[in-house]
């Protein structure tokens, strides 16, 4: 070991010490393996707060719980669980909090923890998450940290968080203006995937869902895209119940090839080649340039399309299947293009990507409907054929906008 | 899955699904396993800050480092760094940040976590703990968040961190009033363990080291007990430099067994039964019942004095190791009693520590010197056996004042 050698005045020791001992001392004094292993169960079930269905009083075995929301969720479901844990006699208690994508602080865990602390939670209490991406994200990191480490459950209430940031194992807070600076990698115990949330759902965050759930469809999943393609203008308008054996399927196959592909590669340090990274290599700049005014999902719409486009021009993919991913999108009313994407800031979010990605680019784009390719490089990727795919998708955007719809995002 | 069979709406959905299209649809929806597997090596070695025989090149390579310190070991060593730094060009930054044992703080990992952004470290950076137990805490839980988590290194400048507290995978925060409420595992790339920072430390801090070190010792090895208690009185007022050789060899072997120690259940979730925990079932409330007047290290003094006490009373030890046990805390100038430490005192030390041992006192008593025994449950403890220990050490600690030596805490 070289740098035990390093070590001169040490070395003396160690051969004085063998002469006079016959005591071997080494440079390494000890090797630590440290191996964790554990794991949790996502469920999916409609009724998760009607008293005489809900999985909670299971689950909760009797231990004290500090369940936090959102005020909206608050208000809208909170009489149901107030009356669950009145029905079981569960002994949690509500922490409501005031949170956005854009307010995540570390302050905000802070007060997570006040509550767990004043509410006396002890190594076996545990956190229960009801809300958004943003909710799962603060209660992720504080129990992580609260008496070293408690359990937590998930219950996503958004779309989003049913098929993709609630399932995972990710929590962060943005933190002096650095978006997502502080985070864990930090398993819950279990997540429970209740439809009926979906209901109250305003129709702008069913499309930003819909948005995860294509580009999980077409990196990996060729029927589930085709189901979701066939019915998305139906899904959007009754908040995901109809029609119902489909959406059921849906949300449940999207968050079930999510949840294959995290498993790969949970801790993000088996490589940086992740189909997941469909439609997340342009949407971070876009969405950055635009000032947040592009919601996520949104500019995971734009980034899908556009890398479609290019799949085309490096004739990857047939004209037909791409046409086939940018309508989907159309018809989900997501759009797949916007003024401020341009060739300059492509370029960058390739370089940024690079930077993330351990030096290789790694743009996925699909060679058909339900695989996808890495473009390692930004060599890979000729100059023309990114101009060519930003102006096909300006042109089709405009055309959207013509036509009268929302196709084409302002900012 | 009884869980699964409350889900009732769903059960007819996926009696629907199943008839409609013959496609399992199951409450279950994913079971995730999260394996994750790291090391880290301690090492050993003379002149870490040396320009010629330093290891943190090699152990750096190339990567941007933050370090972070405290007030008194950068005045005392700032320089010596700083020269080490600029002869080999490494990228590292310094960060001097007041903090102590009781205003160790979220406040205090912000700061950390500012620094590391304005040096814009990236994934790949990392942190390095130049300092005593306060540092290594502060440090393992910023590099556990910022960025989902990246490496640190911890160069222990304390006794206490050489043997003890800097070697393992903990870190924590006091948070609202609440000691070490916030923390994690979260296990460091390495450690490097160099005994020439122990020159300028306190004698006191040298004392409550020895301790530590004594704890162990009595727990699991006796011929490092032998040599403590042989030359504790040399090598505290040599700054652990004198005898060298037995020094050293000290220090390894502590670190070692402590290591070891840790290894069984490092992260703490393979039940309450660990040797590590002598002098830790009295001490945190007598700590606490001082208000901190009293050190860590003087109050696990008391502890184990009073756990080899009790177990001569249970007739589990000789009178004459248990007389060696306290003797070698007396020469090593550590208390072996306070007035603050009464019977109810002791009674409530061992409520707290069921409560958080998962209903088991565990009380660890030494059954011959290098070898203890585990005290399950309250009940197993005699009050009088108790009673007398408290009476027979206030004789002992009084006697030892009225000698003149300073054998009895204040407080």
């Amino acid at each position: 070991m070289s740098v035990a050698r390093t070590f001169d005045v040490d070395s003396q020791v160690r051969l004085a010490a063998n002469e006079a001992k016959g005591e071997a001392v080494s440079d390494v004094i000890f090797r630590m393996s440290c191996r964790h292993q554990e794991a949790y169960t996502v469920y999916s079930g409609e009724g998760v707060l009607e008293p005489k269905s809900s999985p909670l009083p299971e689950l909760l075995r009797g231990r004290k719980a500090l369940l936090v929301t959102t005020p909206t969720v608050a208000r809208l479901y909170g009489n149901l669980f107030d009356e669950l844990a009145e029905y079981h006699g569960l002994p949690v208690k509500t922490l409501t909090l005031s949170c956005s994508e854009n307010t995540k602080s570390l302050e905000l865990v802070g007060e997570i923890c006040r509550a767990a602390l004043e509410y006396s939670l002890d190594r076996k209490g545990l956190l229960i998450a009801l809300g958004g991406g943003v909710c799962s994200d603060l209660v992720t990191l504080a129990a992580s940290m609260i008496r070293r480490g408690i359990s937590h459950i998930r219950i996503p209430t958004t779309l989003i968080g049913q098929v993709d940031a609630g399932v995972g194992v990710k929590g962060a807070v943005n933190f002096d203006g650095k978006k997502s600076f502080l985070g864990v990698f930090y398993p819950p115990e279990s997540v429970i995937i209740d439809p009926l949330f979906l209901k109250t759902l305003p129709v702008s965050h069913l499309r930003y869902g819909l948005a995860e759930i294509l580009k999980i469809a077409i990196a990996c999943d060729a029927a589930l895209f085709r189901q979701v393609a066939a019915h998305s203008g139906r899904l959007v308008r009754s908040g995901f119940q109809a029609p119902f054996l489909c959406s059921r399927r849906v949300l449940r196959r999207a968050a079930a090839r999510m949840l294959e592909e995290l498993q790969e590669n949970l801790y993000e340090d088996q490589g940086y080649r992740r189909l997941v990274d469909m439609g997340h290599t342009f949407s971070p700049v876009i969405e950055a340039a635009s000032g947040y005014a592009l919601h996520h999902g949104e500019a995971v719409a734009i980034d899908v399309a556009i890398s479609a486009t290019i799949s085309l021009g490096l004739r990857l993919i047939t004209e037909a299947e791409r046409n086939e991913i940018v309508a989907a999108l159309v018809e989900s009313g997501l759009p797949i293009y916007a003024e401020l994407v341009t060739e300059e800031l492509c370029l960058k979010a390739m370089r940024d990507a690079a930077l993330h990605r351990g030096g290789a680019m790694n743009l996925v784009i699909p060679s058909r409907i339900g695989q996808a390719v890495f473009l390692e490089r930004a060599d890979d990727l000729p100059l023309g054929v990114l101009r060519n795919a930003l102006s096909r998708l300006a042109d089709e955007g405009r055309e959207n906008i013509n036509q009268g719809d929302a196709f084409s995002a302002h900012g």
